[in-house]
């Protein structure tokens, strides 16, 4: 495998470093102006432009968009057909994420106010979206997984309609998918994908209800849509190709740390996974893990693909360096792989996650910890948080000025009022004073 | 003034709600393209385009991008020239905002973590942004209170690098924005402005560092900049025209809720005004105090052209179904001006800012009350949130997983990952198992 390797000592290392690092999210304008066009669409025309975008695409031929509606009765039937151990998979990672999104409401979901000393309540009511719209891929990428990753946050939040919009080719229905849906509590569950499925939720049909919010994953064109809807409704971050930065200290098994690698590596061909190690003998055993069990894996082509093309093992001076560098690159996925985690984890500043010690292997992040697996890539984790009940929830500010309060502060506020030459402003306080 | 009237009852509300509520966030192509212009250009060139472009619409020729940073000697040159009421205003103001936000900081700004059953170690790093760049106008909307809602929050979220960018015209400064910019503890100010500014933000250049996140508002040309750039950078919401609604028992003197609609509709022609009364005499007081009142206003002509183009006064059947109005609307300001706002706040579901009972006047909540004045506007309160704390902020999943937890994890992840396909997100979890 022509994995490249990467010394931070060597005089070369800042420009390759750069080239590693290199990423483009231009759009394609070709895509931007084919989705414009749908988007007007479907905002004009509603059940009748969705369908014919649902014939034309997923090869689906109906005579009502509330013949694509995929009913409760039919996810129960989904997750009745699934082998026993799936199911009992599905819902064991369901329990434990709504467990922590739970911790999470609790935690920084509350409403709360206090009153200050001139008697004025000040304070912040925290309360849910009335309707959101999950978009769930169809094909390759169809994940289950993702399905809980994305409603349980939702419906912990206290979402009362949780839309979610599949597209199903030739009407292939994915019952794993489905029966995510049934365990997660989605609430309505449409048979149409596309970017027309992102414009029917963000402007409504007459069948198709207007969410709110727009989140999951989708292609070129779903997020080429979602960016040109945002506004009119909220978005998630648009996501591009996943990733994992492993930090070692050299005590981990070398086949554990070259299957983390693979398993980010294997989603696709633009992934990209790199380890960093101060420790050049492991680097070496890892090599030679990935090199045996390489060969042994149904998806071998992807990985190797994705390792040849964005990935790389790079020595470093320290394991402090090794953190910086992780710094630099704000990685969705951090595993930092070592004795005492927990010495290193204050130093990471970026990451959409923190996987620490051997035994925390991404993959379980992905599943079942419980800890949304939705996170910042492309480096956005320098601003950007993990999905969450926080997405699904909006704030409002409070306040209620006394009498008293509004003495006080009207002089402050008039003050500034006539400083900005906006003279009602000041008089609006100034009627206030006693 | 032509003010116009609708009651709930007539036959024709609904389409005459629908009319008021119309406003088009449709962006100009023409605008689009000479923005998409800018913003390659500083990328490419850099400092180089900066200068130009401030030459060419700002009229200020100078040497380097260097000899446009406002020093912190200036900034505390402009403190110490304005007047000592606006001083003391300024700091006053800052001081109840910044307590405010600490409070938010400490409610829910914070990490943590827990231990599940299995000992594994789950939760929520929360860091501040490393940089962040704050746009503030310049010209006829130069607003020092602006400053402070936009730097303060950073400041206690404890982000190091706060750059402000704001155009001087000419090199016309304005003593109250830079003086507000020394109390707010911003770091660095350039006198740079326009799509230029947003994108030597987002890219950096040699004088002008790059930012994570670029938050506050600017005309068309700014705000197609910052949704240009966003991805690469995070940004604030997109802000549309400015609002106030006001649900009123009728128990607040007329003259005070006039004068509160004036202090919207003085923003711009475009701001909206509403008032939600049951009390049909009640309305008519407050027409009564508005015909009274407007032409002692030195922006008469804004507030006029602002009332009768999107004001509107609503004759409703009861305070319930003004709440429901009020729902529908999401506004950015809601006023509950009531004997007893307590009562009829649990039924106001989306809003910017509630303020509550008679003395509560947006301006006393716009300068100086402590909680933010950037709040979602044009029903993005269905979605979003004031700017606070938490924008400044971003979240890492924390994630450690005992040997025990790794064997009932290890089950549950192995068993989805087949069922997705992706074998080496299981064999990562097998191999932890013992």
């Amino acid at each position: 495998m022509k994995l490249r390797q990467l010394s931070t000592a060597a005089a070369d290392f800042d420009a390759e470093f750069e080239r590693l690092r290199h990423w483009s999210a231009e759009t394609d304008a070709a895509i931007e102006a084919r989705v414009a066009g749908i988007l007007a669409d479907v905002r004009q025309r509603g059940d009748a432009a969705v369908l014919e975008y649902t014939a034309r695409f997923d090869r689906m031929t109906v005579g009502s968009v509330a013949a694509l509606e995929i009913t409760q009765a039919e996810l129960q039937a989904a997750l009745a057909s699934i082998t026993p151990g799936q199911r009992s998979a599905l819902e064991a990672a369901a329990k434990r994420v709504r467990a922590y999104h739970a911790r999470q409401l609790e935690v920084c979901g509350l409403s709360w106010s206090y009153r200050d000393d001139d008697g004025n309540l000040l304070g912040q009511k925290v309360t849910p979206l009335d309707r959101v719209g999950i978009y769930v891929p169809g094909g390759k990428a169809a994940y289950p997984s993702s399905v809980l990753m994305n409603a349980i946050p939702a419906h912990v939040a206290g979402v009362q309609d949780i839309i979610m919009v599949v597209p199903t080719p030739d009407g292939a229905r994915n019952p794993l998918v489905l029966a995510a849906a049934a365990v997660a509590g989605v609430h309505r569950v449409f048979a149409v994908g596309g970017a027309q499925a992102v414009a029917a939720l963000a402007y409504g049909t007459a069948t198709i209800p207007r969410v709110d919010k727009i989140t999951g994953p989708g292609n070129a064109y779903v997020a080429s849509a979602k960016k040109h809807v945002f506004g009119q409704v909220g978005i998630d971050m648009i996501a591009g190709p996943s990733e994992i930065l492993v930090i070692a200290d050299g005590t981990t098994p070398p086949d554990w740390v070259a299957m983390d690698l693979f398993s980010q590596a294997e989603h696709d061909e633009l992934a990209q996974s790199i380890l960093l190690s101060p420790d050049a003998a492991f680097l070496a055993a890892v090599r030679a893990s990935m090199e045996r069990l390489l060969p042994t894996l149904p998806r071998e082509a992807v990985i190797r693909a994705s390792l040849e093309g964005r990935g790389a093992l790079i020595l470093t001076r320290s394991m402090e360096e090794a953190c910086e560098i992780s710094n630099a690159i704000a990685p969705e996925h951090l595993e930092i792989s070592a004795e005492q985690p927990q010495r290193w984890e204050p130093l990471l500043r970026h990451a959409g996650a923190i996987f620490m010690g051997a035994y925390t292997s991404e993959s379980l992040g992905d599943y079942c910890a419980g800890p949304n697996h939705v996170l910042p890539t492309a480096g956005t984790a320098r601003f950007s948080s993990p999905l969450g009940v926080y997405d699904f929830q909006k704030r409002s500010s409070l306040i209620e000025v006394s009498a008293q309060g509004a003495q006080s502060l009207g002089g402050i506020a008039s003050e500034l009022a006539h400083g900005e030459g906006l003279q009602a402003h000041a008089r609006a306080a100034e009627l206030r004073l006693r």
